[in-house]
């Protein structure tokens, strides 16, 4: 039983997967770990694809991080590529495989098993969306793919649909290369659940970039042509001429190999983990996008598919199955888009979710600078504060406009994590120097025009 | 004596005095107000200074953030420039004060006192320090003597004294304008307090950048010509040729004033307030570079004349002084400077200093990228993370390199201000974005890594 503990089993290799193999192997390096991936590349960065198809990034090999054979020579991992776990016999401590070069199937044994079977991109299921030139972004292959296609079909006109961070930035990353580009969304302004100050400045960005941003908008049908490219999109507002399409729409965690194992998936849909990343079974552990985590600020379970907790939920889970004793403490939810010249942050709750939450929600809007005014570059930053008037804590905060809103937005985050109220915000001794802040970094300000316009902290008047 | 408690008088105009003035202000509105300021500048922005001398700031006047007039109209602030107060009355709450432009003394009555009298640059006290293109950079007069100095003689060779955040802003000021510098220093290294690794990079910056460094050297005299000016600095290692000498050493609590009053002086040689800027004398105050505060950290009083510092207590005893309740809670100490195309920045206590204070110091150096490594535009970022061993807590931080070092410093701060352990960094939710950070932040990494190497969270094996 001893060898059989030390065998560990991980499904699925784009983030959370290589995040626990390597993780366990460092942990215990006599663990017998194997990683199963349907696809044929591992440990992809998927975030950067939009630079790569942008040109920022020119070399799309760059986003391979671990090749198979790099995992496996470097990390000491043995990494079956093409290999599709079809089925968990949890009573058994086995997985059933299909080798989808062989189309065999062959079981494996475990004495830990590690589910990251991640998240599928959100499918509209109508008519010509199979069409060749129509792409998501969650694959190495579908960037490839979109690259492939503007080098041989160089097309003039996009369009995008789902207006979240994807579609902002595949926005930006067509206009680089002159495409023009329009973006539909479902409902009224892009980056749904921020702040609206956010998402209208998010908005004006968009315009002024010639981005045609077509709002309240629902897909109908894509109209092929005969070679099977997709040459408009039908929606309930009229057909929209194009060359290209990207899906950029959410995602959905792929459960179904826990589902029917009878892993516990919880109310948000995806799979419930203890803070250990452990699974309702014994020896199986889940992890990434496949997984939903505690929200910090709202004690309760969400869904945050983000690469962030994909390789720190991957890395307690291979610690742990490993022998280790690593928690994964829960989220804020951090999230930031650059779009063009605008950089866009947020961290915690949004005030409608948090109200939703059943907080008290009052919020205070404050514009300042991202450095001393006087200094050439120096750039408007807003801050958006969401506080809860009961106990006088930051729930979440939006952040948008020039330089270091991103890594300002941090600061508030560990602020909301660390459960501090508006008061110790104000009291944050922070870094003044002209090239980098005004004199009242715009945390400060925030703060303390929250404490004061809010009544937070009533004055002893004599 | 209603009237009487409503009389605020203020000494002092360059941070912490402007900062009371227009605070008090606004708690109380009906409060009378009067500043006195021995030169006949208030509200200056002192730390810009080598930003207009090096030309980035195009306009010195941008420097002048209120005029008297402005402060006097706009906050409703009385204002009395080339008013040198020069003496307390305790007993009668009355000050007595020299009119410069007559000459003349005239008594004032105050129900609040607010002493926010700075700092005085140290001087050499040696022979030809009184040369005509000799400067300090503290008032308005120095910053437009310079300029005139740059714009009239039109200098070839600067000599700097003293290698701290205004000395090397000065020589990159210089450089930029195609100025020889010649950087003398004391001690070894530049930027003393700083961590060893972050004085080297510093020192291979200057050199890059063509700055002549010279260390262990005391300057001995000033031999000046027969105009006044000094042409030749006489130091223990020779004598080195120049057009324009600038002296960025240390600076001096101004506490004769106070100290005559029987305010009582600290150990740090500033004067001693509590936590609402109140001195041990009645109804007087005192605020920004002539007090010490308390350390944070180590729960001691220390000096740190800083900007940040002057105007958050100036606010603080200008609130009090005017019947509010505000407290000034103490300081990490948090710096920053832009050397070329360095950033750098410290928080919390040096090891040295940590040492001192009887902290068991460990450290851990971290090497990482300000943005995911495959972007063009990454730079490299060094965190040194300085850590108690018993308590596991962050004790000070320095951080060196590209873009996001001195952002990123103020992350740490917060953690070191709030007590937090190694190990609660390394569960902060921080954000990853391509354009903006990797996917686990630098400072993630150097939390990990510590945890790691110093055995901060021993592993439970099985």
């Amino acid at each position: 039983m001893a060898l059989n503990q030390k065998k560990i089993l991980i499904v699925g290799g784009l983030a959370a997967g290589p995040s626990a193999a390597a993780k366990a192997k460092r942990t215990n390096p006599n663990a017998d770990i194997t990683l199963f991936e349907a696809t044929d590349t591992v440990s992809y960065a998927i975030c950067e694809a939009p630079f790569a198809v942008g040109g920022v990034i020119e070399d799309e090999k760059k986003l391979v991080i671990f090749s198979p054979e790099k995992l496996q020579e470097e990390k000491g991992i043995t990494v079956k590529t093409l290999h599709h776990v079809e089925k968990i016999l949890t009573s058994d401590h086995k997985i059933i495989v299909r080798d989808l070069r062989s189309h065999r199937m062959v079981e494996f044994e475990y004495g830990k098993l590690i589910i990251a079977t991640g998240a599928a991109p959100r499918r509209l299921n109508i008519g010509g969306e199979n069409g060749r030139n129509v792409f998501y972004i969650k694959t190495r292959e579908d960037t490839l793919n979109i690259i492939a296609c503007l080098q041989t079909e160089q097309p003039k006109q996009a369009v995008i649909i789902g207006a979240g961070f994807v579609g902002l930035e595949m926005a930006e990353a067509f206009r680089s290369r002159g495409i023009d580009v329009t973006l539909i969304e479902r409902i009224s302004h892009p980056l749904e659940g921020f702040e609206q100050e956010t998402r209208e400045q998010v908005l004006r960005e968009l315009l002024d970039n010639d981005v045609h941003f077509v709002p309240f908008t629902t897909v109908d049908a894509f109209q092929q042509d005969n070679t099977g490219k997709v040459r408009h999109v039908i929606t309930n507002r009229g057909s929209f001429e194009c060359d290209i399409v990207i899906l950029s729409l959410d995602v959905e965690p792929n459960i179904n190999l826990a589902k029917e194992a009878k892993i516990r998936i919880g109310s948000t849909g995806a799979i419930v983990t203890d803070e250990r990343q452990q699974t309702n079974i014994d020896d199986i552990y889940a992890a990434g996008d496949c997984c939903e985590v505690k929200n910090i600020v709202s004690g309760k379970p969400m869904y945050i598919p983000m690469a962030t907790i994909a390789s720190r939920t991957g890395s307690v889970a291979g610690e742990n199955a490993a022998g280790g004793r690593a928690v994964f403490k829960g989220a804020i939810r951090a999230g930031a888009v650059k779009l063009f010249g605008l950089e866009i942050a947020q961290v915690g709750l949004g005030s409608e979710e948090a109200r939703q939450y059943g907080f008290q929600v009052i919020s205070e809007l404050v514009t300042s600078t991202s450095k001393v005014s006087m200094m050439p570059d120096s750039e408007k930053i807003v801050i958006k504060l969401i506080v809860d008037r009961r106990t006088q804590k930051l729930l979440g905060a939006n952040l948008f406009g020039g330089n270091g809103c991103v890594l300002r937005a941090n600061i508030l985050g560990v602020a909301i994590q660390h459960n501090m109220t508006v008061d110790d915000i104000s009291h944050f001794d922070l870094i003044y120097s002209p090239p980098f802040s005004p004199l009242w970094d715009p945390i400060l300000l925030a703060a303390n025009k929250a404490k004061k316009n809010l009544n937070l902290n009533p004055k002893l008047k004599i």
